[in-house]
């Protein structure tokens, strides 16, 4: 059996996405189906809605509906202190511990010389400008940890040691909940040699 | 820093697919977001268009641009074996694997009583009527290896043992390239109590 052409082109849509396979692309189509038609248009009207109203905020690149962005607007956050994240969804957990309350930088990506990523592809350069003409006093780099949210940290740590007092970046270490006998190598010496008086 | 309201609504869609949550439905969202405004809208016309252009095909309840479908208007196909799946993606595979030709017959569920989904919920009726007015020769039940599937399969059973000459149901036993260490008791006992001779 062919799948009819308009449900083949809704499961390649799926297909699109990160993580979403040929098989649960199809899942997803197939749950469409089962929509009324209200629920498919009001789906569908809510991806045209969010292209429409949800821009990058034009200081820290956090998708916003306002520009300045809540975050950079507010004036109850610390000004001084600046977190720079790969992704703008990275700054969800982050908020949503409560644990910082200074302002964000979305880098939009990590530099990865073999996709053809560098310094020129991110916001790397609207960064420094930040740091120039912003009091900020520490750059805290929260960078994911994989080899190239390390190279994108190591790099901005070469490019702005000059410029800002103090930089530092995200303690590893075992997560919290976790169980020895499950941690990987790298994790278990970058606690040992992290370790802390007790 | 609370979500956008227009990205808080995509991400919520999303969430409402089986076997996706909060996480990845903010994944996704977040992911549209990086979509060019052309793509977003292909996206959301795709999923008008699957609504408008498919239908359940009218005999068989498979979903399809045609009605009669491509299957049940087919003349290649046995049309004297008849195999009940629970959905019409449950087709994919098996037209897939090319191992059956005959026509199928989709129920739209399984029986489950705690949910109220008897047998008027599904199309049993509909069944009923194609035993009487086709020349079906085997019931192929092939509902899922799942408790209601099971209870499914044994109601059909029990409904049409008069009805039809021959009902069959899927084997069960060791899936091919599975390892004897990983096996649940309950596919080991059924293959064992199904061995063949060799």
């Amino acid at each position: 059996m062919q799948i009819p052409a308009s449900l083949e082109r809704l499961v390649e849509e799926f297909s699109r996405f990160p993580g979403i396979g040929r098989k649960t692309a199809q899942r997803l189509a197939f749950r469409v189906l089962s929509y009324s038609p209200d629920e498919a248009r009001n789906f569908a009207e809510a991806i045209v809605r969010v292209k429409e109203q949800i821009r990058p905020c034009s200081s820290c690149f956090v998708f916003t509906d306002n520009d300045p962005c809540n975050i950079c607007s507010s004036n109850s956050r610390e000004r001084t202190q600046l977190c720079v994240v790969e992704q703008a969804n990275n700054i969800l957990p982050i908020e949503k511990s409560g644990i910082f309350h200074g302002l964000y930088h979305v880098l939009n990506g990590s530099i990865s010389p073999l996709d053809g990523i560098g310094p020129e592809q991110l916001t790397v350069a609207q960064l420094k400008q930040r740091i120039q003409n912003e009091q900020i006093e520490e750059l805290i780099l929260a960078t994911n940890p994989t080899v190239q949210g390390e190279a994108t940290a190591l790099f901005l740590q070469h490019e702005f040691e000059n410029q800002v007092t103090r930089i530092t970046r995200l303690a590893r270490g075992l997560p919290a909940g976790g169980d020895l006998d499950y941690v990987d190598d790298v994790t278990l010496s970058e606690a040992f040699s992290g370790r802390q008086p007790f």
